[in-house]
């Protein structure tokens, strides 16, 4: 299942694509078969969720002919807008991007022996079609990071490995959009992670159920069409089971909160000349069973 | 005037102190004479709140005579129990604490040119008088930060330094209370500055008009009676008007938002050998004007 939180007659609302991926079916229809309150928001409905709720939505789309909203009626937003807690994010996650950072004095260029983490503000998140801001007066750096985004389900601390399926809720897509001079120039990464329209979500979160377990996705970036970002999530250094297991030990994760798993090579910091983005450039984050993030430079 | 968050027959709620500082007058009690519908959360109060709402509830504190809560009548919660987001932090705001983290590798020691910024998860942030958990399978060198906290009052991006006062709702004191090896051995200071109960906040949030501006407040921390850090907010190196345009350049700034300024000398990791907290260790951190924020080491 595929959901999503959209705009149609100028009303936020969250939805879920019909099984032919044509329309959308607002998550209203699907509450009145159940009988249920509206969620009103995808966190409220995150935090409702449950295996027996999912597996009751997935027997009525299948069993219902709904009328839904053609997908070209609609305006696509960031599946959560506005995230209860910063993203969290993993730097130095894929070998081939530790190495590619060598000598460009972001951090240290060893492999890491634990993750590191890093928050990112993003009030709002932006959507799939949004507009990336160019920030010209601040920086001239702007680098794109194709990352695979886990979504959690429930809340939990001291997650053991074998568990962690069980508090995730499903996966999206994020471009983890940096400046670089900044992120370099503040040392602590915030800040150059967290310009506004930084970062864009989406198109859509999957449910965990559609994607088979361990999670081993393609997941590639392309700018203007030509490949920049091509991996694997088995390449990751530290795997979904080790991150949640590890940043969940003393701390409680929360259901909504947002996880990003790193990115692999080809960065625009990489290059030699380094590529940054440029005004009109369009960045498309591809990742399998998820689906394209498409953005544009201002 | 004081505000808070408190629990009183189970339920929480925010108040405000009465002018004898003796009693705890309910914010509904203030709404009801405002004939408003009562903010539930102080959140929810900050979005509401602005110069003229501030002015008539003084006018209503100064001249009706309320039947408060006895102040040891209620448990005291942080003011902010659930940021909307992480809470900003500054790293290296004041010289002398620069000084003493030479040779310490949490970071280099150079003055900083320009405020660094990393954030911290307080969901739940807690309050006055709790416990703050050891996690002694996770770490030995739990560390105190006594700082000067500001309340964002107003949405807003790219302000200016003579505006910045218009954008603050107010202040309070927050513990940023660090694991110092996990610092170190994740690099960025993400996990380290994160752990559950890591935040203690407050005794209450103290409104703007009550506190001169330029902000020039001695704040101490003590352990165990002990003073460790004894300093005044004039001496840090990015002041908060100087912070508050800084940050918000490029990036929003939103009502309820929590900018921690950084910490002087005087950490556990600033004495040869370090002093870090140990089991049943009590922390004081107080500011002129503001109070006395105590919290116990489990």
């Amino acid at each position: 299942m595929y959901f999503l939180t959209y705009k149609y007659n100028n009303e936020e609302k969250i939805g879920v694509l019909s099984n032919d991926s044509k329309n959308i079916i607002p998550m209203e229809k699907i509450f009145h078969k159940l009988n249920k309150k509206t969620p009103k928001t995808m966190n409220d409905f995150i935090q409702l969720s449950n295996d027996r709720l999912i597996q009751r939505i997935k027997t009525i789309l299948d069993t219902t002919n709904f009328d839904g909203i053609p997908k070209d009626k609609i305006k696509i937003c960031a599946p959560i807008p506005y995230p209860k807690r910063n993203l969290i994010c993993l730097g130095k996650n894929y070998t081939d991007h530790v190495k590619e950072l060598m000598g460009k004095t972001i951090a240290d260029s060893n492999i890491p022996e634990s993750p590191i983490y890093f928050s990112k503000a993003a009030s709002p998140a932006i959507g799939d079609g949004d507009i990336i801001k160019s920030h010209s007066s601040l920086t001239n750096q702007i680098d794109y990071e194709v990352e695979l985004a886990i979504i959690i389900g429930k809340d939990g601390m001291n997650i053991k490995e074998d568990e962690a399926l069980d508090y995730i809720f499903g996966y999206t897509i994020i471009n983890d959009i940096t400046a670089r001079d900044i992120q370099r120039e503040r040392k602590q990464w915030f800040k150059g992670k967290s310009l506004s329209t930084f970062s864009p979500m989406g198109p859509y979160i999957v449910h965990k159920s559609i994607i088979p377990w361990p999670v081993e996705l393609n997941l590639e970036s392309k700018v203007n069409g030509e490949t920049r970002q091509k991996s694997n999530t088995r390449n990751m250094i530290f795997n979904i089971p080790y991150i949640i297991r590890d940043l969940s030990q003393g701390m409680e994760l929360r259901a909504g909160d947002i996880i990003l798993t790193g990115t692999p090579s080809g960065v625009g910091l990489g290059f030699e000349p380094p590529k940054f983005l440029k005004s009109g450039d369009i960045i498309e984050c591809y990742i399998e069973k998820i689906g394209t993030l498409t953005n544009k430079i201002e």
